[in-house]
């Protein structure tokens, strides 16, 4: 039964509660919680964020003028009470599905998301960019970035904040601090926002908010100049961000909208320096089954809202990343010189069974992955064997370090990438759709795919045993296939594939998970009378360029097939047999890849079927490289 | 004439320096930047830098127990001194040149550079990962990391400062403070900077330096406890790094040796918490003709030792580089959304012209190209239309931003891409091998390359047309062709390549500037008989499909040139026409990138010939297609 919300029904966009009463603001952020709750049940998605920021998503709506004034939520996990609040409460049950709404902000879903987010740590320096075009067009807009306590171990935080000084005029930051962002979080940033918070200020500041209601009604003009004085006056810390350029106010009760609507009309109005408004919140607030969840329920499936519990999945067989994690963890038992690194994802990438079991191996270094990346060379420059477990998506940030700290140095540090390929209910920003060509394309680097979790153990164990160069091995998100996962893993040999399925009239070579639908495109193509051979590559780098030869040579036409983009393994193939005269004689061969488009969220089946990548897709990409059929290519990338 | 340097001469590695008073030191150090000075003007090189380290370098070399001792230079460019003194003075005449020292510091070179480098900001990270190498295998070695202060508004300094307090023992950070990088620095922190230096801390603290030597020949278990003390006791500021939990000590003198010494043995011993030295030097320093510089003779070519006078270069054309500039600046006069933002490089990438003639339309955001990139972005969201500069090498450190930020939302961010290509002196750590690749594998983006000067004012237009998508162009470091540019540049049309000379026999189809030697060698083709095409193709994304699949029909093979890696456009023209079915019926075709290796610095004809993207290369390529030539690509690549 949906909640009963009489004032938010009122609401059909944030100008309706501009005129509202901190009482009715009070009442409408109870209503806009339990529509929250009530809409995640129903679809699942992130919780814990969003109801955090309940009140804060009010008291901003209510003070800034959305959508002249800008208001960029960092990650956007946390937005789905702003999309309720902002004119998509009709569409907030299609959350994360197919054709409904996004689980983060996105650009093209409303006009009150300027800046649309799913990586963390981005909004200041949009935000940042923002300003300048205002200054630049003369406008006087506001510019208001929300970032959480997680995102400030992220450098590109720090490099906005570091270059917000020199952009003039209004300028705001909040720092959401719930002191939890996915997992606990770390480093001394944290550690010094924790000393904020213990701080006399906090306590002293609640009384303090209070008070401030009591100037308001003044006229304006003294008031503006009141609340700089205030602004000022609030500082109880935060010379780290001072230090920086900025006013600090804080700490603030995000939840007390007492507090928070006088602080943010007062941040509003200074100009000669930009501001961070300190907000303590709780992850979960206001949902018992969430405030008492050890993750706070940061990300759920469908629930029972009375209860809080969630619906059971049957699970197939163990995901990827928990196969990972097991494999990792036999072979540190084998080498004690095995170090595992991630980047603020542990329980993500399966490292928190690694951390229970060797808690003084695994380093969890914060949103960080530049930092992960070196770090993890710097161990490996030192004898130790680096493990550096990061989603293909969030490796990007690493990317520069991969080429110039690792590669170009040769130096064995392992990369364990998973969520490679498409990834469902996430969308765009999160598949991994760029790894294998961008790690594909350094001189020297091992690139691997798992075609199934038993191979996945066995390229854990080849990584370990790579102790000259550097390594990768790319798994996707979700369960393996059910086959059995050896004892022992033993390391495959380096640069060879194997034929999985032995044919004659077409060649279908692929670069990992995709093998499964590869067999199944097999088994339909026997069924029109055509012969297929299947292989799985197991490397795109060294490639087996035997195979791959033989391959061509003995049959009429060879298709690729890898959950990647352009420019990845089917190019590093064609650009093998072009270097080897493959082609001269003529040899029918296509590369199936991600289209080239970010393909939306939806159920991963949906997905692969669009992008061609299932049996169905495979089957017809042989048949357009046989000239049996008629179905362009061209049409499958529209 | 070389100098005279008695005592350098008896120095043949660090541990001839450990038993030196401070007064042989301040000679060693003398002798040490004579040597310096005289080095480089007969190499060329980093000169500044590196004399205003050379206390430093001594000073480190005496207290630490080098090599063993793990010390970590942040760039490489300063360690000139330390390669004099660490075994390589023999070869410091090499440096920068074909079989010759590097620039940088670099693993293969020697013991004393345990972590390579050339980007900024990474030596924090690589110093955690020692510590933390070192922890897990229960050794006592100390870690040391020198970063200079430009490299501050690196994001990763940051992230790997935020990450110190995580790894226990000894770690020492020498925040290196002489006001400069490669320009005056930006930004929040360094302001910050300046005034902890201007503070009355500095001065005080020459005097406590001073009487503290009489500190230290008292027994050391006293004067290990003492020293922690001095070490709380001299905090002068530093609460920015005190909040993130370092030990904070300075400003120090640093060409004052008296200091130095004595401080640095306090912070050796420190190992609760790491320790962050801040070092104040003169960039120059000691060398009137550097000291009186602007850029501080930042990087010079061979230069008179007596006069500092550097050798003339005779430019037969304008730089790319300033191609580029003045195009911006011609579209910027004609469109007033323009803005240029560079992340610390405004005169490597030609923007400081840009800032002469609007200054308030260009952003120098620090050493931060993550930021860069989403402020990019955002700039873009908001309806300006953003010119970001950054080289090819540096833009990796964005990827991400670029995926996320500006790719997904489809905003139309233009990336000028400099130094695409090799960059010969600089070395492998500079070259920008894989823009093509990890750029084009992009939904969306327009992804062009220059053929010569003229063309990149056109493409200058094309992306200041482009307002509905990301677009980049890439250019090579150095001059240009001599080609006369167009007073006003048209934009391109987008994806449509061009002929520039008809043949028969064979199509070579180029991608940026290696159209010269493609000319050439469609002479020498000629000269055998052999008649070629020469096609622009100006796009690798979208691709020119229709002319790729005429010179595919038409040419008995297509040999394509790129100047970037494996997985590019050569790639992308391969599985376009696998798309079409052009190899369907025979097709001899090749495509010449850059070798899968990372080539070592050289002259850039070496290094052109060794890559096989001269015009004998290219030859030798159309050859081997046609299968008229025994040469065998394989061989190339060795």
């Amino acid at each position: 039964m949906p909640p009963i919300t009489p004032l938010l029904d009122t609401v059909t966009s944030p100008a309706d509660t501009r005129g509202m009463s901190v009482a009715q603001l009070r009442q409408l952020a109870d209503e806009l919680r339990a529509e929250t709750i009530d809409a995640v049940s129903q679809t699942g998605g992130h919780l814990g964020a969003g109801l955090g920021v309940v009140e804060l998503t009010v008291a901003l709506h209510h003070v800034y003028e959305t959508p002249d004034d800008i208001l960029i939520w960092d990650v956007g996990h946390q937005a789905y009470p702003h999309k309720i609040l902002t004119g998509r409460r009709d569409r907030i049950r299609t959350l994360r599905q197919g054709g409904g709404l996004s689980g983060f902000t996105k650009r093209s879903e409303s006009d009150y998301d300027p800046f649309g987010a799913a990586h963390a740590a981005t909004s200041i320096s949009a935000a940042l960019g923002f300003a300048a075009a205002r200054e630049a067009e003369g406008r006087d807009n506001c510019v208001v970035a929300v970032i959480g306590d997680g995102s400030m171990s992220a450098g590109m935080a720090y490099e906005a904040m570091n270059n917000a000084c020199e952009i003039p005029g209004q300028l705001t930051v909040i720092l959401n601090d719930n002191d939890m962002s996915i997992a606990p979080p770390v480093g001394g940033m944290s550690a010094y926002m924790a000393r904020l918070v213990s701080g006399g200020g906090y306590q002293s500041l609640r009384h303090l908010g209070k008070s401030m209601v009591k100037v308001l009604p003044k006229p304006m003009q003294e008031a503006a100049r009141k609340a700089e004085e205030y602004a000022r006056g609030m500082v109880t810390g935060g010379t780290f961000f001072e230090e920086l350029g900025f006013y600090y106010i804080g700490p603030v009760d995000g939840h007390d909208l007492n507090a928070l609507v006088p602080i943010l009309k007062n941040a509003r109005e200074i100009k000669d320096k930009p501001v961070l408004v300190h907000v303590v919140t709780q992850k979960g607030k206001g949902y018992a089954p969430a405030e008492s969840a050890a993750d706070k329920l940061h990300a759920v499936v469908k629930f029972d809202v009375v209860t809080g519990q969630q619906a059971k999945a049957t699970p197939n067989a163990p995901t990827y990343t928990k196969v990972f994690a097991e494999a990792l963890i036999k072979e540190a038992e084998r080498d004690e010189k095995i170090i595992a690194v991630t980047a603020a994802m542990d329980s993500g990438t399966g490292l928190d069974l690694f951390a229970k079991r060797f808690p003084k191996r695994m380093f969890d270094v914060g949103i960080a992955e530049q930092h992960a990346v070196t770090f993890a060379a710097g161990l490996a420059a030192d004898g130790m064997k680096p493990f550096c477990a990061i989603y293909s998506t969030f490796l990007q940030r690493g990317y520069d370090q991969v080429v110039h700290d690792v590669a170009i140095q040769k130096l064995p540090v392992r990369f364990a990438m998973d969520r490679a390929g498409l990834v469902g209910a996430d969308g765009a920003t999160h598949a991994g759709s760029f790894d294998i060509g961008y790690m594909g394309a350094l001189p020297g680097m091992v690139l691997m795919a798992a075609a199934d979790e038993a191979e996945l153990a066995r390229m854990v164990a080849t990584a370990a045993a790579i102790d000259d160069r550097p390594s990768a091995f790319r798994y996707p998100r979700g369960e393996g296939m059910g086959v059995e996962i050896p004892g022992v893993a033993e390391p495959l040999e380096i640069g060879k594939g194997r034929i999985v399925r032995e044919g004659t009239a077409v060649a279908i070579l692929s670069f990992g998970t995709r093998l499964g639908e590869s067999l199944k495109a097999a088994d339909a193509l026997a069924a029109r009378g055509l012969s297929a051979t299947v292989a799985d590559a197991r490397f795109a780098k060294p490639l087996d360029v035997d195979m791959v030869l033989r391959l061509a040579r003995e049959h009429e036409a060879l298709i690729t097939v890898e959950e990647g983009a352009m420019g990845g393994f089917g190019a590093f193939v064609l650009q093998t047999l072009a270097e080897h005269g493959a082609f001269d004689r003529g040899l029918k061969v296509r590369t199936l890849t991600l289209p080239d488009i970010f393909q939306d969220q939806d159920k991963p089946d949906v997905m692969y079927a669009q992008a061609g990548l299932d049996a169905d897709g495979i089957v017809r990409g042989a048949l357009n490289a046989l000239g049996l059929d008629n179905a362009s290519v061209a049409g499958r990338r529209a």
